[in-house]
């Protein structure tokens, strides 16, 4: 029988991944961005705190600015008479100091006047009528309701470390120290390279025998969600001078995908000029869909070789790229959520691989959603998917199965 | 006592929320966009198929095209032997068809030729070495290898439905169909206003009593996360005057955010603009922290007024507005994940409201990150919240407590 069959290096899954893995580093690039656009985006250096924050003693309530020992003895029943001296509202601050019987009334936020010592809040003091004196009816100890200087950051202090995931909560960490621009990791730069002879670019009209390119669409939308800066290269016909001059155009880039043709040929050359011009570190995986993923390293740049059928590009993608994007994006590996269903027909495996069968979750049972590898709908239309280990060849109806939800 | 306390209006959390959901729609407007950027948009309508997808029979496998009855009989030890006519490479066809006894190589995904009606896997035929005639060692039944017409998505069929988020594969869905452009639902418009004589925009001095503006920056990340397009307004001294102008001058909004001044004063103000312009639903919340959140609506539009403490405004985000916005955005409610933890340490309450308690999570145990309400580092620095029931005011070292995780 004819040798056309090229996988000499199918790998397991697992294996697969470790290669990829194995063969990428996090990007070391940095730049430095507007912090209205830093969410999500990877710090690339320790952030030192330049002030405190508070930067100055505040009031931690509305009320009464005073000497704490002035209160001592104070309660309902036998309060303490101040003389106000002035008023702060938000936003103000005084030069003017509470000397001993004196008080001035404060808004939250606003610093601590000299001579004050603590904050009695509003609701335990009643201002006299003509506004001069203040009756105080609760004792308040020495800065009480006072937010000292450098209590939330201290001057000096490491406020956010390299590697941290810039959260609402961490902007605000940055917002607070005054910050308008914040240097993060530079996002992994991926080119999506789709290729052959049949597919066509969307919005044109479809000749004889002709597809329209969907993986670089999905790809691209996949790589964007998982934090690279992704290129959409034009088709390219797949030719061996064609898809060579491709890889060594956006040899520039961190990450080469090519969304291969769907035939066998054509893998054979991608993998032929990975072998030429590089390393090839595996060709087929042992898993269906997905068996002509191949995997190599030309001058020093990962190559991905992603099967053409749309179905299978994408849920290879899912399991191979989503992974080495985000080591080279420094992002954190995704946790899959898993949830229980019970098989609502009876599904017969016959690949001999491991196999990832997309289902649709209704009423807590799962439907085969996959038809064919070239099956978009495969995906758009699932819930989720089940991994079939190579051994196991049926899943009875009834049968329970855990369901690795999309997203 | 003072009659300083406004809260005249304070509700539970639960209420709170309801009352804002029940008060704003979900965006009716729509927008076409470039499939490029529609991943995670929310589809405006219903999607037709204009086309079969494929758009014609073609070849499931490498091999060979003929006609079925040709192979019937055909095994390892008894091969067929077929006239090969003509060869197809990825992405060509022919007006070839092919007669009886006859056969043509094929590269997956090419239309199949007139006559034929398999494919035999080439793994299972072998070409003479002239390339004249093909060795047949399985027969295959009638449309064996073939992917019809219309297998993944028939013309005319309703391939996505109105109101479906936009996920890779759906966008391969659409890409499919050879679609360059997405009818989708706009964005809810939120304008974020930033208030208080106090505070300061990022990168410049600080006078005495200033701070930076922080919550403006919390609020806009976590809107734009969560399918908001977000207007960061300049920072707004916080008068009567000031405020309702700003009001009004993004009143062209769907939902306009006051990040309010600190003290109850100001809350005051906001609060009686609301009541004179429009309806104030609630003033107050019964939680800690953010008491002094508030919900109105002024001609038509939803205004809700924040916390000015860092901490109670972004912890009072993710309960308020992040349901707010993704109803409006139509994307579905997060569910929270949820871990368990045991305490690392005993925890007094004594706020007589429910608390959110941030923790950080070291070796299985919850430490409380919280320090007070204006420190943002009780956010930044922690790894989700615990909630503690109105009625329960003492957690002991050791108690197992549920931590709900940020993201």
């Amino acid at each position: 029988m004819n040798e056309i069959t090229p996988f000499r290096l199918l790998v397991p899954r697992e294996e697969a991944v470790r290669i990829i893995l194995e063969s990428v580093r996090p990007i070391e690039r940095t730049e430095t961005i507007p912090i209205e656009r830093a969410v999500n985006r990877v710090l690339a250096r320790d952030i030192i705190a330049s002030i405190d924050v508070p930067p100055f003693d505040r009031a931690a309530m509305d009320g009464y600015a005073v000497r704490a020992e002035d209160t001592y003895g104070a309660s309902e029943f036998n309060p303490k008479v101040l003389r106000l001296i002035s008023v702060l509202r938000a936003g103000e601050s005084t030069d003017k100091e509470v000397g001993s019987g004196e008080c001035i009334r404060i808004a939250t936020g606003c610093p601590i006047p000299s001579g004050a010592n603590a904050v009695v809040m509003a609701e335990f003091a009643e201002e006299s009528n003509d506004g001069h004196s203040v009756l105080i009816y609760k004792a308040v100890h020495p800065l009480e309701n006072i937010s000292p200087r450098g209590e939330d950051i201290k001057r000096g202090e490491i406020i956010l470390k390299e590697g941290e995931i810039l959260t609402p909560a961490k902007i605000g960490a940055l917002a607070a120290l005054g910050l308008r621009r914040v240097p993060v990791y530079q996002r992994p730069r991926v080119a999506v390279i789709p290729t052959g002879m049949e597919i066509r670019e969307l919005g044109f009209e479809l000749a004889e025998g002709q597809v329209y390119d969907v993986n670089s669409y999905t790809l691209s939308s996949l790589l964007t969600e998982n934090g690279a800066a992704v290129t959409r290269a034009p088709i390219i016909p797949d030719t061996h001078d064609d898809l060579k001059r491709a890889l060594y155009r956006f040899l520039d880039h961190d990450l080469i995908v090519f969304s291969g043709g769907s035939s066998v040929g054509e893998h054979d050359m991608l993998a032929d000029i990975i072998r030429e011009e590089g390393t090839l570190l595996f060709h087929g995986v042992q898993i269906k869909p997905g068996k002509p993923t191949l995997f190599g390293v030309v001058r020093g740049k990962p190559v991905l070789g992603m099967p053409g059928y749309p179905a299978s590009c994408l849920s290879n993608a899912y399991v191979f790229l989503v992974p080495v994007v985000r080591k080279m994006a420094r992002l954190p590996q995704k946790k899959p959520t898993i949830v229980k269903a019970k098989m609502a027909k009876r599904f017969v495996s016959s690949s001999g691989r491991e196999q990832f069968l997309t289902v649709r979750i209704i009423d807590g049972k799962a439907y085969p959603a996959f038809k064919k590898s070239g099956d978009i709908t495969s995906l758009s239309k699932a819930d989720g998917y089940i991994i079939l280990p190579v051994n196991l060849d049926v899943i009875e109806e009834g049968e329970e199965v855990a369901v690795i939800l999309f997203e």
